[in-house]
């Protein structure tokens, strides 16, 4: 089941350097291994923002909630979530 | 180059019958001439709206436009365009 | 899995009155049929207003948007969509 | 008399550890004590977002408020008050 | 039990001056009884606008519903709901 | 001359309690003050907000603004005004 | 005392050119005496929008409406309205 | 050539008071030298907020630029300007 | 002087198409004799929509308003009107 | 190919000067390199605003990404993104 997530960073701008690029690349480690098995879809950088628009495929809400609070940015973004199915003219494979 | 564009449709209600008829018959070839030519990447259905996120790869600004007036409901849609890029964290190969 | 959604209804006031009674007569027992099959958990009157605040409990995006779309009122409401899950703090059986 | 109720919740991002932790056990342990009596029917998370959808069961307005002031996470939430009341289509006992 | 209420009237300029005076006409009366019985406390006007906040006092939220959907304007109007109560610092009898 | 004025109140949760309460004591004689003079005609508390509905009786733009910059809480508040007068369907004496 | 008024104009395209230049030669003229007789104090037109910003100097806010309210324009306006006293700063004679 | 502008002023709450004072005393005597030379026309506070309404006469927007982020409070401003011109139903020699 | 302005177009879609078509000819007409005369410096179409962003340079406010108010589709438009000036990091002359 | 970019600066009030002025010099150098380059075709100041609205030529989304989140001023700028392209009524060269 398809979820379009769009997120935007909001890092205050007094948080220690230090601390900044551990989470960033904790983030990153938990986005890619997430991308690998299939549940992050897709995820793009939106131009000129610290955002991203990103499509998950997870079995129900739960496990939506369960991925999107456990990024080590969650404390950091605000999140929009829009849920997907599959669109009637779409002759995409994996539009669903 | 890709964009996000979400697209909310307001037929009026006092639409003849055939003549949406037509219209959606038309917009469902165009959209999917589209789809088999690679220029509309995505297309979902988002849950309890008559609206649409979709994903288009063109070559500028203007190629996007051409595509997006061309659509038979265009003069009835609420039209929203992100523009996006390779995301640093992807490893996908289709997110480019 | 469980969604909250919100319908405000504006129903042109230049409706004939047959058609309107047709419609909220064929919404009514549409509305009570899927609470009858245990789709349609809740739903509320909010006061002051012509709209409601339902919860449905559904297998996934697609299902819900089925519904939804079905409603004989559709064209003529605005809906808000939240995807819900479990709170940890809930003791009860039944906010699953 | 029953009220829908959002709450989205915003910690401080400073605020100590331990003091976080204890504002959150009474929380958890009021809303149960709520829940056991039938005040707070119902409690749902918003998936993505650190906020809930409840609905109370209160004699009145006064009583409400005197629910929602008691939270310990009050001063840190944004809420949304919406009364509701029975719905005419309803055929669920427990939808008043 | 209190709640303040805003009313904007908006009705539609092609509306028939008959029509319209006879729905005025009901409008004044409906209000006039409902004051006098003491259920809509106090009324004033918005400088400028065609619109009013009012104060309703009804034993619950249904019967607020049924005092405001039997309005005859309700259907030309935007209605605000806001659930009152006694506050702390009030000294006036008829503040509850 | 009658306004309406709706205040929400927005304490830094770093203040020092001795100073919040010495403030809000001061708030509380003031507006018991101004209620007792007949300026400070209604004052209701908004259900689950920190915040509230209040009618004054002023002689002019100048005297509200002096009452209102006057309160302790002030540099605490957001504060919204909505001139009224009398509506003409009003059948209450104290509405003017 | 004194109101800056904000008007925005919306005249429905299908009103027939006559009785639209009726009703417009109506408003110069209430406007005008308005202005002779010292209660409107200011008028400007917005640059690029049918809309104009105005100072009233009335005795109340009931004047003020009565004065609004027969507006020729009234019904095909947005307005807006904000009570204003003379700032501690100004030194003008004439900004009371 | 005039322009309206309206200023909002959030002075941050820690913020010394000997420079608060400091920066009050600067700002009263800027404006009212700018006053004097006929380049802020009027200036008027809003009721209830802390801000005022001004109306400059300026020769371009060049100069309208200087003369706010000249202000000592620029800085803890919100500003919004609103180019203005002749009304053509003005009778006043000063509206121009 | 210079301003950018954004106009959004909203032709409704009731319009005979004969008229239409005069109204667009007529627009670009006299568009292009105001580029051509220096007076619409740029204008640009935004992606995705029936609106472009244009900058004018005028004398003043009042010619601007001249210009805008005289384009063939101004009341089927929405404008929005931003003052700009010479940055002081540009080193462009055609910034002025 | 163009975009519309404005960015709004907002400095926290209590960063250093001398680490401000530091940003500043080096804000400015960016941006005179780029403009040198035909990057970034125009920059203004927004009249009342610590504020620009600026014309980038770049060959596609990701170039223009690379050069806003470049810029020294980056985290303390909101930014909004416009795709452009050339009007169909322009005469002039450079608007492509």
């Amino acid at each position: 089941m398809l979820f379009q997530v769009r997120m935007d960073v909001h890092m205050p701008h007094d948080l220690p350097q230090e601390e900044a690029a551990d989470i960033l690349a904790r983030e990153k480690a938990y986005s890619q291994a997430l991308q690998d098995s299939g549940t992050w879809r897709h995820i793009w950088r939106i131009a000129g923002q610290y955002a991203n628009v990103s499509i998950f495929d997870v079995k129900d809400n739960a496990e939506l909630h369960a991925v999107l609070t456990g990024l080590p940015l969650f404390k950091f973004m605000t999140i929009k979530v829009t849920p997907l199915l599959r669109h009637p003219s779409s002759i995409r494979e994996d539009d669903t």
